[in-house]
């Protein structure tokens, strides 16, 4: 229970200006288990932000909790730098056993400062020093970090603006259908990178995600992703995949790449790769660009043990088979199904998003806030993103029970149905 | 193959090269407590390295641990984004009051993403969103961080190279003691900054560390820091404490800067911050330059809330009163003597450092590896710093015990005997 | 007639391996007059190089000489760095009577370094101290010039290769038909500038040339250049129309974008606006944007006088009224017919430009070198452009008799023809 | 007198407000011979400024007259590109025989775009281009032009500020005397350079003036240039020698560094090369260095050849033996005469300066801006340089005769008088 010092006036007192979740949901939040979260007052809420989808397998799982305990009580290693652990040493064990080997995967693991724009910072550094060159093409509505190397390769205005001077080696790229699904925006960067007098310098690296996250949910073809892949190899350039968001299971497989036939020479990780919303992030990259020296790269936190505990116990406990695989491709079509039907309330609305980063463009960011905020009264945490933050976004855990996703799905339903009321009032 | 899911071997099949510590400490280390580390068979080591400053306290502090494991049975929250949550709220209440309000400080807390180079590109990032200036004044020897922004201003030719690509947006000036004890490095800045055609454009912020902690344990004196405090104001730049290694005690109060009647614009505080090890920074701001907009600069793991459990304690328990600090000034006695008698063993030997960061300048890198390297063979881990990593550097947690910390520094004496005989008879 | 010590082997012994014209051209030259070169040995050559457009009314006109001649003899000035004389009065003069009040320009003259790259450099300098933005929007095969500014908007790799490092504050955009007839690429322009996701940051400038002079003859369509220079208005950028090498009569009125209803804020102009083929540049510039405080953009030689000597006399002579712009036009047919022959003989090619800067793309940088390299054997001087050196660009001195101009166009046909035989011939 | 249509009016009305040196000297000049101006309304102005250096060998020199009007009269030829011409040829003749070839310096010439900008900016690229590295170092107060490359390399703020962006690759080391007689700043050079922490990339050159013009005429001594030369040699630098303003005999000898026993890698000159004040530049660069590819570099009016034709008299008129530079001896000590009387007047004024570029520093931009303007009243042209224009700056034409010297010289020295007094008057 709160009572001062904890006061929520504290926050007002002495946080920055810059918190911004609690602005929308203004709770004060104690507890968590599953997909809901509990707040001081013990008012439960269903948590389809799922800390922007670092929370894939849900709050306080109980075996890693259990683990995690067991772990903390024994004295195990908290702080390791990169120093060998037995727990370090555990779960790349579970990783190269259960995800690297099943899909011939020989990439090396490199453990980054434990923030997905660290893991970006360090993908972008690296196939700089590999290749010799500077220039990295990244794409329009792509998000990778507001750290300045990751952060010139983030399209979003406001973010960009934080940085107070110019951003520089990245050329910016149209993604998949940016301009409409008539033009295949491939085929400029085809042309760029193929004409001599272009003014696109030859590229160290093609970084994107496969389904942008913050961008709006815009989940690119396959075939888009394959050619792509194909340019940068032409062109020696490395391919690097930015799983952070759209990674560990979110897009329905452990990669969001997962059966497309391509194999990116770097992937970076973090968000839900601890699996309990710890602090981790990796980058796993082709062993022949392994060539950072001895801590050319470090950072003081890349050793954190506690969440090698329970990053072991999520790959063991839900990649070791394809059960969970398959479980999400049911709960996909749940959230499919209701996106679908808001879809039918809000004209001109569509369905953005792949496996379980789903989401409905409502046209507006204030339709979409309206809608948000109406939920979250009614005991629903989820978010907006887009450009306009005009996509209402799931980013549920991909653990939720059917019951409490159709719970969640209905809460966000007459959101929907409310928000709509209003406006169609509004505009008449 | 795994068997022992603890063998080392799947760290040179797996791990980057990028890894470091374990290649001069190669045990599989398993377990630790205070100022101990225990490997996986059982032998202890004396951690003189204490994650390199993020374990000031110790391993698994007793109490930070039971709370922490109270937290986690509970389903307290792990991952709260920027959300209040009590947990944050109790964490601020104990810096408001234990730390800030004694000094008389109004300062801002920003949680940046988790690690210290992300509070480095945040208070660089801030800084220049205020001034509408790019131009960052750092100096020699300096170490902020290897993300881009922060590599900028970190001088280390190792780490820069790791970039790939030119660094920019920093001017660096010499140290305090640069060139000498005759020479007041201020006198140039202060004339280049004053000096319309000195070609070092007007700065959004000067950032140093008042003792350089990975460049050598440099200790700038506290006029010299007073000055370029001065020079900052003057030249409306704001002053950037990167207080990330030398902070929460480690320069024996809990700001490297107490007592030398400065008030830094920004502080950056990131390793010993949770108390246990666990990733978390943060950015403490003056409030007229808290202008950063919700999430204008954000990190998905922003809001580490076992972090901030733990965080509480150690403020609670070593700051609230001035015992603490004052038991710190008999501990530095100790080293500062050990630390004599080595350099009176090697010749044209120096003193480093100030308050528990204290090294000696053993006069060429190869000696101090050698140091170091008998020295664990004998069960003390320890690490060397420096531009040529010529300083053996001691970083003991604070609250080493005064037996043990006593038989550290024996072991070290005995290192370095063996290692000057060695030296001594090859020179013969 | 060269005797030692100008023999010249002095080329090989002492002249940089930057030169380059002199490769294929491998006369000394000694006299020119009209569209005509003479060597050391008294050889004729037929100019269709013409200084790259720097000599649009020939080499040598009578009246500018004559005029020079009296300025030299009389002791008017060489060199009058800004100063007032009353020759750049006279310019001055000249200029508005003829050339800006006609078309309601209220433009002022900024007389900068006098290359061309310098006035694309104030350009851009100039534009981004206007807006605040960094920012600058070029197009793919453009070509500004070499210096670093300059360059960072050029878009040829090896240009672009000289500098040595990362050209930053640039954003590349597709030109006009880059992707074919059928894909307008403004479109992407649109998007992405109205886009606050896309990752392009506001642009402070807009520049082009409205034909391609480097980059291959590319012609921009007039609508093309108009949504582009409404979008520029609608985002606050200045629209920069470099027209160093379209200018001046070349395609086909004295500015390149007369008739096209545009008013661009900034037009670069060098090359033959001295008319003589002296070194002068100038920057014209919208009265609101003219905010360049005194010598705050410099340069010694902006006051190169003999220049505005022969400059004052080229637009007096050619443009106080239409009778020279539409002479222009019927040897623009005569060249237009001659390319069209020549496409004919050469299968696939295609015919490139406007008005008096004409070219066909022969399909390969060797089959246009072969019949530059025939055509100079016979005493004809034309060079090749574009991104692989595909296409023969005709550059003939707009003032060239129609009887020399066929003359040359002859010579160009029987070369072209030659080649062709060899290459068929070749491929059989 | 004037009248329409070179009405100075012209000039408000249609000159951009960058112009400068037309403020202070507000006279509409119509011609010019030897050291002397003549406005149109016949007044003459005795010339202390003569083209920023730009006209070492004064106005219309008649050798270099004559022979430039018998070139246009027998239509040779203007505008060359990199052809060869014969007027080249014999300038690289002259060049190699009167001034490389008894220095023993086997450099090779490269014409750049007739700037000294140009000419900066080809060097930093090679530099960067030969050694792969970036960085180049320059110092306070130096002065290499205001295109984005060469203005990084430049120190004045208000120059810098008309970039609207931030200037990159440079680091700015502190001169010759930067803080006085008693520290040898080439101490913190060698120590940045040699300390792998300094945060001071390697460098790709080193580029200096070894008087700087406009940075208020200081003249670095002898001694330190070998310091920083062999500096630049053992760290892989090149050695840039910035000769555009003190080349051409202003410091004495054709270079500023003959006689000093150093070679340096690269020498831009520009100014005074043409003999005449037309533009030409050129850079002077070691065999080795020579690796820029055919116009790899490159720029329309890198073949003046009417430069080409006034800058071979000029080599040969003044520089085929040592006559000429044996009276410059003559002039300088008048000059340093006059200078030391000024000295006298103006308590705490120094001298500044080397060869026959001298100054006076007077304290104050103030003071110094007054002496110049009563100078001009009284038909003296003059200017200041330094950081806050506080040195009244002499940079006569060195041809001057010594009767027109003395007369300049007592202008001046009445100027100043008449300023002292009103200024004490002020004070009192």
């Amino acid at each position: 229970m709160l009572t001062s010092p904890s006061d929520p006036i504290v926050f007002q007192r002495r946080e920055s200006e810059a918190r911004s979740y609690c602005r929308g949901f203004d709770a004060v939040f104690a507890k968590a288990a599953g997909s809901e979260l509990i707040d001081a007052d013990g008012n439960r809420y269903i948590d389809f932000l799922a800390g922007c989808s670092s929370l894939n397998y849900g709050h306080n799982d109980p075996d890693m909790k259990t683990a995690l305990i067991d772990h903390i009580a024994g004295d195990g290693i908290a702080h390791g730098l990169d120093l060998h652990t037995d727990t370090k040493a555990r779960f790349l064990a579970a990783l190269e056993t259960h995800i690297l080997e099943p899909r011939e995967m020989d990439h090396k693991v490199m453990f980054t400062g434990p923030t997905g724009a660290n893991a970006v910072e360090a993908a972008m550094k690296l196939a700089r020093k590999v290749t010799g060159r500077t220039n990295v093409i990244s794409f329009t509505n792509g998000f990778h970090g507001v750290t300045m190397g990751a952060l010139a390769a983030t399209g979003n205005k406001y973010h960009r603006g934080g940085a107070g001077m110019t951003l520089n080696g990245v050329t910016r790229m149209p993604f998949d259908g940016y301009l409409g699904a008539d033009f295949d925006t491939s085929t400029l960067l085809e042309k760029m990178l193929s004409d001599p007098s272009s003014g696109v310098d030859a590229p160290a690296a093609i970084i994107l995600e496969t389904v942008q996250g913050e961008g709006g949910l815009n989940a690119a073809r396959p075939e888009w992703i394959r050619k792509v892949a194909a340019l940068a190899k032409e062109h020696g350039a490395l391919l690097i995949i930015d799983d952070i968001q759209a990674g560990c299971g979110r897009a329905g497989d452990f990669f969001s790449f997962d059966g497309m036939g391509i194999t990116p020479d770097i992937i970076t990780m973090a968000k839900s790769i601890s699996g309990f919303g710890l602090p981790m992030a990796l980058m796993l990259v082709r062993p022949e660009h392994d060539i950072f020296g001895p801590a050319e790269h470090n950072g003081t936190f890349r050793g954190n043990t506690h969440a090698f505990v329970t990053a072991r116990i999520a790959i063991e406990k839900f990649w070791a088979d394809d059960n969970f695989r398959d479980q999400l491709a049911e709960k996909e079509r749940m959230i499919v199904a209701a996106l679908a039907a808001i879809a039918e309330m809000v004209p001109g609305a569509t369905l953005k998003g792949r496996g379980l980063m789903r989401g409905v463009d409502v046209g507006s960011g204030e339709l979409a806030s309206e809608i948000c905020s109406r939920a979250y009264q009614e005991g629903l945490v989820i978010e907006t993103s887009g450009p306009k933050d005009e996509v209402v976004k799931i980013l549920a855990p991909i653990t939720t029970p059917d019951t409490l996703l159709r719970k969640g799905l209905n809460l966000l339903l007459n959101a929907v149905y409310d928000s709509s009321v209003n406006i169609k009032i509004a505009a008449e």
